[in-house]
């Protein structure tokens, strides 16, 4: 599993290094390194919010160091090549591309972002191995700094969203098999049957509900049941006892 | 194709309203709805940079009219339920999974962000069919509003990276070639010859080389052949005129 470390090329604006170190401790990373950046006062420690460690551990580095300490280089860059033939700024690669090329590296992926007003040089692009372009909107293509940054961890943090229960196949059965009780119950014509209970299948299993949600489900008809259970008129063969009891 | 509508409610910091204005128009989408914002002054405009268009056109509304004029409305949280039990905040979805979800739907899909301390309330929360919820950190899971914003409008973007030309089949086969015959002018040992030609093959593959790449590969045996071919000690045989020729 590769370690992401996120370079900052000669940042010009404090705020823009807090808000960096804040959204990247928000997608679990830690290892900022700074080439060249303008002073940090207390406009990047505001920014940083509860990431304050992450901006007080900032290394001051070059960028030989970073190459020497790194697996893999990656240059991000606003502006690609449009032409294949100016091999600075292509090939070039989507942050979910990106993702997918350094999944297996072991040991550092550092990324590179430059300035804020002119990106990065050059000769800087060419000490990377892999150029990385977030695909922008041609009419404002010019993405804030710690955005940009926000979506390369995003895109790089090994997160999921968690997890909760899905109603089981089981479940959804015994689900289907009460709907098919419910519409004798209800009377459902019997030549419409097939084709509602097909239906209600469908919609369930797309919905993909929770154990919850299957449950109340299986409680509203249940409800209904038993209130037209409650509502049914009396029949004088149900009121009879069984034969043979008594 | 859905169109996207960013809703903040009920924003307390006017700079974060800007931002967010900014982080849209960089991903291509423009309607912007505000239920009871801060006032917008000159923090705001500052953020916005070049969306002052996004800022300005930002409509005031309720969330009822909202709910009237959308296909879909999904609500932002990062807080997540920990129990299955609790349905106001279950089940929940990842951005990505939010994209598949909504891909063809034909209207509007509001996304409904809540206020930067607080987030939405639990009533809120029920007016929308879907939940998403950004995978952060446990540690520090609380984005700031315009970077959840600027994740979301990136994976419901429909942008590409763009494209660019890789060499084609022919011309892999025509570089494989060549450096058969290259092997063949260095004399490569016969015996090698084939694990060097599936080696060589393998990794031009995997480096999937633009066409100016794989040019820049053919032009350096080419060079090489040359300058070999020069400083090829002359042999009697090769000088003499072949016969028949004069």
């Amino acid at each position: 599993m590769p370690e992401l470390q996120v370079v900052l090329v000669n940042p010009l604006y404090e705020g823009n290094v807090g808000s960096v170190a804040r959204v990247m401790k928000n997608f679990g990373h830690t290892r900022l390194a700074l080439i060249d950046p303008c002073p940090l006062r207390n406009e990047a420690r505001a920014m940083a919010s509860h990431a304050q460690d992450v901006l007080e551990s900032a290394r001051r580095v070059t960028l030989d160091e970073v190459v020497a300490e790194s697996e893999v280089v990656v240059a991000t860059t606003g502006e690609v090549a449009q032409s294949v033939c100016s091999p600075t700024r292509m090939p070039y690669f989507a942050p979910h591309e990106l993702r997918e090329m350094v999944a297996d590296v072991e040991g550092t992926v550092s990324i590179l972002f430059g300035r804020e007003n002119c990106g990065l040089s050059n000769q800087e692009l060419a000490r990377a191995g892999i150029i990385c372009t977030i695909p922008t909107s041609p009419i404002y293509p010019i993405l804030n700094l710690s955005h940009a940054v926000g979506i390369l961890c995003y895109e790089l943090s090994q997160l999921e969203r968690g997890t909760y229960a899905l109603a089981s196949p089981f479940e959804m059965e015994s689900l289907f098999e009460h709907l098919d009780r419910f519409l004798d119950r209800v009377d459902h014509p019997l030549h419409k049957r097939a084709i509602t209970l097909l239906l209600a299948r469908r919609v369930l299993t797309r919905a993909m509900p929770t154990i919850r949600e299957a449950s109340t489900i299986h409680g509203l008809l249940r409800r209904t049941e038993q209130l037209l259970e409650a509502s049914r008129p009396r029949n004088d063969d149900d009121a009879s006892p069984p034969r043979g009891t008594r």
